[in-house]
């Protein structure tokens, strides 16, 4: 089984994206093929900095590799090393419905937030349909918001197995609610575009700042509390021994959680949790040869792949001649 | 100077695009740098037949290499075998406003026929100012109906010059009326959606049922006729040694133009106007191994080009980290 998985070159991951995408993605290390890429194409729609692009780009990949992505159990590269994907977006943009991407929510809302549209936030479902293709993926764990893409992804490869003879394998997307799950400082979903986010990587004083900003309750310390809806206990619970976990989950119920005490505790468990990967990051970061090299290893691993699809494709479009 | 010109892999070119298209693009052949392309990338917008379309690129080259495209004197390729073009268009993409491609009326005109459209028909003029930027081109010879595409073209060069720094040139487009002066047998401007065409490389039979179909009046023949209104001698004076031009020219303000007589008079013209080029061409098609070659050379001419455009176009996006 095939899992690809696209992130973006933000350079700043948080809690959020570490637990709904980067765990279970880990995961798949072992479990399945797994192709892991950064979207730096897809992030053009939104970026228009080439410094910011570029060393985000390198700052994504050294994040993954530090948080445990092991490049000899995986295909590690970025999306514009292999362009070849580009030669696909435009062949399957020949055989999509306008209409399909005309109902795309994610567009929609984009408008509707009075974001003024490029054409590439309006195609960007095409590209993504392209990266999934190319690589054959069975499977694709994406957010709930991805949802729609995964589904004019399918649409598209059945169209084109049906004009052109079978050529795709049919993806399926795993949707994950667990991002949706865990709450940023302020109790909503942790998220970039709400501000509320705890960062991987900050350093002590940022991340003392931001976890004692977290959003609690006026419960005296001796009274009991709902561990379920609190944004503290709702961090906490992912990142404590599980032990401990217990224990706390108990003096919610029976009183005695102190939620200062709770907060600076914390602090310390986030930063011990990803001591060796801020070390390793700091390593990567120091030296870029080394990232560099893997991704290049990446991108040949791709593409020869992605080649084999896109050859096919060429001889069932007649683009070959 | 540089001189792009794009040519549709359609296989069946008439004395209309000879006249508007093809005697303009060879006489830039001595004056400017010459590139001609065959457009499959942008066919497949409109042709879900591999067969034909494979077989309809192979046929275009031949048909223009007949015609006297040099392809030492110029730069002649297949869109596909340089596909780095598609990686400039998702580029572009990016920066491409949605409302310069709704305003575009080729796509609102197919629609309007009730064509049903795919999103390559709307994103049809961002892969065009990729072939027009890619090829840092100076001028580009277009007909009427494609003015609007040269314009979002300049709109989208100028709008990234601005946001990324000078790196493209800006176009301009040469707008032809040659076309459209060019009646059908029905008296239409020559079109192949007006099914009116006569084609240059018919056997002698087909030539000849399509000039003897030329719509002319029931003046008789000793009366004047306006020359300048009829159908036939708006064909044939473009084809008839000039002197007998003047002459039938005469015969018509005067009176004794037979319009049976001119008609298989203008058939034997035909045919040996471009009887060399059919020779040619049976020539070509008989054995592929030219044309690829000279494609795979005008290929390879084309990329080199290309490329650098392209990594200068990484470089100031951020693509290349």
């Amino acid at each position: 089984m095939r899992v690809l998985s696209g992130i973006q070159p933000s350079g700043s991951l948080h809690l959020g994206n570490y637990l709904g995408m980067m765990k279970p993605m880990l995961s798949y290390m072992d479990r399945a093929e797994l192709f892991v890429f950064i979207v730096n194409f897809h992030a053009l729609t939104s970026v228009a900095e080439p410094d910011k692009l570029a060393r985000g780009t390198l700052e994504a990949a050294a994040d993954f590799l530090a948080l445990g992505l092991d490049p000899n159990r995986c295909v590690f590269w970025v999306q514009s090393d292999v362009p070849e994907v580009t030669e696909l977006a435009w062949i399957l943009t020949c055989i999509t419905p306008m209409g399909l991407l005309e109902r795309c929510h994610s567009y929609k809302d984009k408008i509707a937030k009075g974001i003024s549209p490029n054409h590439g936030l309006f195609a960007y479902p095409v590209l993504m349909a392209a990266d999934i293709l190319l690589y054959q993926s069975n499977l694709v764990p994406v957010g709930k918001d991805q949802k729609q893409h995964i589904e004019v992804t399918r649409d598209i490869a059945l169209k084109f197995n049906y004009t052109y003879g079978d050529t795709f394998v049919i993806p399926e997307g795993e949707i994950s609610d667990d991002i949706a799950t865990i709450p940023g400082v302020d109790g909503q979903k942790m998220s970039k575009s709400y501000g509320n986010t705890i960062e991987i990587f900050l350093d002590e004083k940022e991340l003392r700042k931001k976890v004692m900003s977290i959003t609690t309750d006026s419960t005296p310390v001796d009274q009991p509390k709902n561990p379920e809806t609190c944004n503290l206990f709702q961090i906490y619970r992912h990142f404590a021994p599980r032990s401990r976990v217990e224990e706390v989950h108990r003096l919610y119920i029976e009183g005695g959680a102190a939620y200062g005490t709770l907060k600076k505790e914390l602090v310390g468990i986030l930063w011990d949790y990803f001591k060796d990967s801020r070390e390793k990051r700091a390593e990567l970061l120091a030296d870029e040869t080394y990232i560099r090299k893997v991704l290049a290893m990446g991108a040949e691993k791709a593409r020869n792949i992605g080649e084999k699809t896109l050859e096919l494709v060429r001889q069932r479009v007649g683009t070959r001649y």
